[in-house]
């Protein structure tokens, strides 16, 4: 180790990208705030490497002078996870220069990208290979796929097509000891020993830099099937669910679930049409796909949801008639984290269950919370196809917002130990970044934690890689 | 450590499971051999815990006394990963006793099971819960899940339903300090640290005993199409199949390859009837699955092969008509293996290509074998869709086997060094065991080498868990 003056260490991040790839002025701020503006850092410089073999040597620097990492994507995560520490110490290493697809293979259907790349550019691209990327997300626009690995993300297409680490045959990751693993391999079968893509994917860049990966491409889809069903419960929509599935199989692609409370705040702050002229306790969004043309979905979609409104599993259902209609009905579900920040803040809580505790899981809750926060509102909505809620929980109608966020730590105590009760998990698709590390302490088991310490220990020994996030200090 | 005698390691053994589940007789001979009888161990003892607590002192014993282990399964490995050596110092754990479907959750598509289960009983399990469990191979009778989970063991459904590995929710696993790792999770989405599963699915036993799982479960199909489809070349079947993908979508669970030679030799030493009244030089085997009952998937598959016949890219096409029929069709798949095992000894090739080099893989290489190896046979088959390839090379016809089976090293240093050129895989769904950890340290780049070797010695820092396998020496 060579202790190095940050002058030093900027000069030599000068040789190795250029001169106009080393940010160390006021503009580094932007990249040193998280998306929701909850962290705060300030890196020693913000670099941004063109390649690889970059990569590798901004690393090998970081190890001589001891310098640690915080990697960065497109800056989406909810988390805090690609955030540096306020030292002025750590230096950010931004993958946004590495936006190549350096090959489409659509008879593989596989395509192998840089970590930069925008997701919405990678849909983009497979599409006009006639495939389908199926990762989508809201922040699809901006996100980058390195971030997307890194924190193995969820999305709308989960159901059908699983979380971002089930898109992966290969990755290319620059290693805490400053090599590079290659292992960019395009096949769906591989025993040649560890399955090592797995530890690097959701491992929020703590044991290496995720420079590509080839993706897995699907046959598209050519036909869509889009409804909106009124439910009386949770409960009800898992009948729906499990009824969905055994007749529709793989052609479901979507199924939203949604309270009666979360189409009231669309209505109040968005001009989005009611789907029924009543309102109703739940609804679910649901949508099939097939690669077979022609109106066979939307029979099948109609046929199926006959047959739950004649059991009295659905209480109304209406099935989109068009494209503009089904985007309608879309609308309702994707303007909901909208019109809740329109309404003041909330306390959120992104967690998965087994789907068949849904039911029990939210009637129980609810009534905890009910009983210990006077008057809080449920804004429960999610990816019930996953088993994933966004169980947010807002202030009384008309008392003030501050107050109830001030509480904020009592309600997450209250909402994640019923989660662990139910088997569940305390973060589904956002990661642990800083946001979450004390809870995963709190929840995660001993030996789990233990485990995790010791491959993180084993990869990164000096500690170079975003330390603090996931795992929090490596003694505790 | 404790320095014991075999005498009291076997006394402290059967006080953990009991007398009657120590075996050190001649019987663990039986254990002792490999499947296809290449390996001949020689254990201390087999031990045969019932639960995991058992498991678990099981190991504790063997880090007092730096006892080395091999776990095993149903024994129908291919690549003696499960077999001792012949020292007679390992202890064998075989967990066959920890049988019990611990829970089946349907509406959460989900069921827990211990090791020891048998695939056949997981499969009639998830049938009388009216869900299928995908995993399907030529050992199901016999292997046991945990074995699956350890080799992530491939079979006949990947093209749609992933590897073993894709089947997987959750895990229990003993780890080599003998705490026990409860992992054993039933959630679609869960970002909580490391995804540790994937480190011991196809570990082969080297980093801990998988003890249970929580397993995927899925729709029931209700309605099959099946055909045999006529070829000329290899890179017909690749165009077919994408025309099958792209019409058929997740429809399509299987699309198998084999060439007309395969078919000749069922036809020698099967009585299996013909699916066409002539030769052609590639067949595929086709068949669509789907929720929806009737017919549609048949008539769907009859109109697709229209199209390709019309086009050319299928010479002939037979499209079962009854279940009857699709049997007949699918024996001419199942039973190439044993025709070749009639027709004399053959070096076999389990390898993985990106699909869309497969045509070019066997031209190129079936005429570097035949330039080098006069007159011999290759019997090339396999699972198209999933890019893997049975590659085997017979001796020629009128040859004495024993001469050609002699160079096997040379055959399988043609084989290998082309599958490295056209960026595939040594081992595409049997693992390395002991049989291919030379060639896998000749094949893997150091840098994989040397992350799978520091993941062993981070988890298993003593080399109690199945030493030798898969990596070999950990100083090599």
């Amino acid at each position: 180790m060579r202790r190095m003056s940050n002058g030093e260490i900027l000069a030599r991040l000068r040789t190795i990208v250029g001169d106009a790839h080393v940010i160390s002025d006021a503009t580094t701020a932007t990249y040193a705030t998280d998306w929701r503006k909850r962290y705060f850092g300030r890196p020693v410089a913000v670099v941004k490497p063109a390649n690889t073999a970059e990569v590798a040597a901004v690393l090998k620097l970081c190890i001589e002078t001891r310098t640690t990492i915080v990697p960065q994507g497109g800056n989406t995560g909810l988390c805090g996870g690609a955030t540096p520490d306020p030292s002025g110490r750590q230096l950010m290493v931004n993958l946004s220069r590495m936006n190549r697809i350096r090959a489409i293979d659509a008879v593989n259907n596989a395509m192998t990208v840089e970590a930069g790349c925008v997701l919405a550019t990678l849909q983009q691209a497979a599409d006009q290979a006639k495939r389908l990327f199926p990762l989508r997300l809201a922040a699809e626009g901006s996100c980058q796929i390195g971030g997307n690995l890194s924190t193995n993300a969820g999305g709308v297409q989960v159901l059908r097509y699983g979380n971002t680490r089930d898109l992966v045959l290969g990755l290319e990751v620059v290693l805490p000891n400053g090599s590079v693993w290659d292992g960019l391999r395009g096949l769906r079968k591989d025993n040649t020993g560890y399955d090592l893509k797995h530890l690097f994917i959701g491992a929020e860049g703590t044991l290496g830099i995720i420079t590509a990966a080839v993706l897995k491409l699907f046959p598209k889809p050519c036909a869509q099937a889009t409804a909106v069903v009124a439910l009386d419960t949770p409960r009800a929509a898992l009948r729906l669910l499990e009824h969905l599935q055994s007749r529709c199989g793989d052609r479901l692609t979507a199924f939203e679930l949604f309270s009666a409370i979360c189409v009231e705040l669309v209505h109040k702050h968005f001009d989005v049409a009611a789907p029924f002229s009543t309102a109703y306790p739940q609804y679910a969004l649901i949508e099939l796909s097939d690669t077979q043309p022609g109106g066979g979905v939307n029979t099948l979609l109609e046929s199926v949801l006959e047959a739950a409104l004649e059991s009295g599993i659905a209480l109304d259902a209406v099935v989109a008639t068009s494209g503009t209609q089904a985007k309608q009905l879309w609308q309702l579900r994707e303007h909901i984290s909208e019109a809740q920040a329109a309404e003041g803040p909330n306390i959120k809580h992104d967690i998965a269950l087994p789907i068949s505790r849904i039911g029990d899981f939210i009637e129980r809750t609810d009534a905890k919370l009910a009983g210990a926060f006077k008057g809080v509102r449920m804004v429960t909505f999610g990816h019930l196809g996953d088993g994933n809620l966004h169980y947010n929980v807002a202030h009384p109608e008309g008392g003030d917002p501050a107050v109830f966020i001030a509480r904020t730590a009592e309600v997450n105590r209250a909402v994640h130990d019923s989660v662990t009760e139910f088997g569940g998990s305390i973060s589904a698709e956002h990661g642990i970044g800083q946001y979450k590390r004390d809870e995963l302490l709190r929840y995660k088991a001993p030996v789990e934690m233990e485990l995790m310490r010791t491959v993180k220990r084993a990869l990164d020994p000096l500690g170079i890689m975003n330390p603090g996030k996931v795992l929090g200090k490596l003694d505790s």
